[in-house]
């Protein structure tokens, strides 16, 4: 069983929430719903999905957890802002732990810095955001670089759930 | 009286849109609106403006126009993956046009690669992007660097406007 944290905010891409953190549980590992405030409720952008934050990004540290995962829309812009954030991931990604991200997931990485040289993937609106990084774009369903999981949009999901599950 | 493109896509921020167009057309400026298809009809994200593309980015060049603005939004990333679009704000910039971004607009200008060494604010949520494309990222209501002019959020559009115009 793995510990997994899901790094979400507020307006987050409402599918790329639901069925990995529901596919992670199935699978028998824990999830750990990660945010900027401990306690508030967050909203999916197309308001088909609700979580309550259960830690707040100051109080978690990347030895309580074996993977991360960001699902994409508007919440990466908030999450990749706040230093305990960035921290959390930068650490994470020093420890080799499991880094997946969707969408706009990728943008928390650019922040953390850990792109540079690895093969990934992203919505097509940030792709020139991810090569400025020093990342390697490829046009792919999912794309697994070492210790990072990229995947582009919700239809990608089955395919970023499938290498998540085969990684932890 | 100068002739200003305004670059829109669907689901464009509405009030960086609504308020700078009325304010340059009530100085006596002639607004056209260039979008990725001519004569489609773009909606705000907060469903408060709704306008018709008048020019598609492929039938327009740099020649036709003193100025461009780009509003904000999830627009930008629509418009920052067209070719056409970044080569008309590559050569504008080239000719030392005015060119003028706000909120998520200046992603339109990463992807155009006009951003290295000059002094730039954006929406905080994409800071870090502006920095990797070579920006000296300011938080200010208003930047202007020679004939680039940034802000930050619809709170600055009035800075906004106002630099705009006395570029005019």
């Amino acid at each position: 069983m793995a510990k997994v944290a899901f790094l979400l905010a507020n307006n987050f891409e409402d599918s790329e929430m639901v069925n990995p953190y529901n596919a992670v549980r199935e699978a028998g590992h824990e999830a750990t719903i990660v945010g900027l405030e401990k306690n508030a409720v967050v909203n999916g952008k197309k308001g088909g999905a609700s979580y309550t934050i259960e830690a707040a990004s100051s109080e978690v540290k990347a030895d309580d957890f074996d993977a991360i995962v960001i699902p994409g829309g508007s919440a990466p812009e908030a999450l990749r802002v706040n230093e305990d954030v960035v921290r959390l991931v930068k650490e994470a990604n020093d420890q080799g732990k499991v880094i997946a991200g969707i969408c706009h997931g990728p943008q928390v990485m650019i922040s953390a810095d850990i792109l540079k040289g690895k093969a990934v993937t992203c919505f097509i609106g940030i792709r020139d955001d991810v090569k400025l990084a020093g990342a390697d774009f490829k046009d792919e369903e999912v794309v697994v670089a070492e210790n990072i999981i990229t995947s582009r949009t919700p239809k990608d999901e089955p395919a970023f759930i499938r290498e998540i599950l085969a990684k932890l």
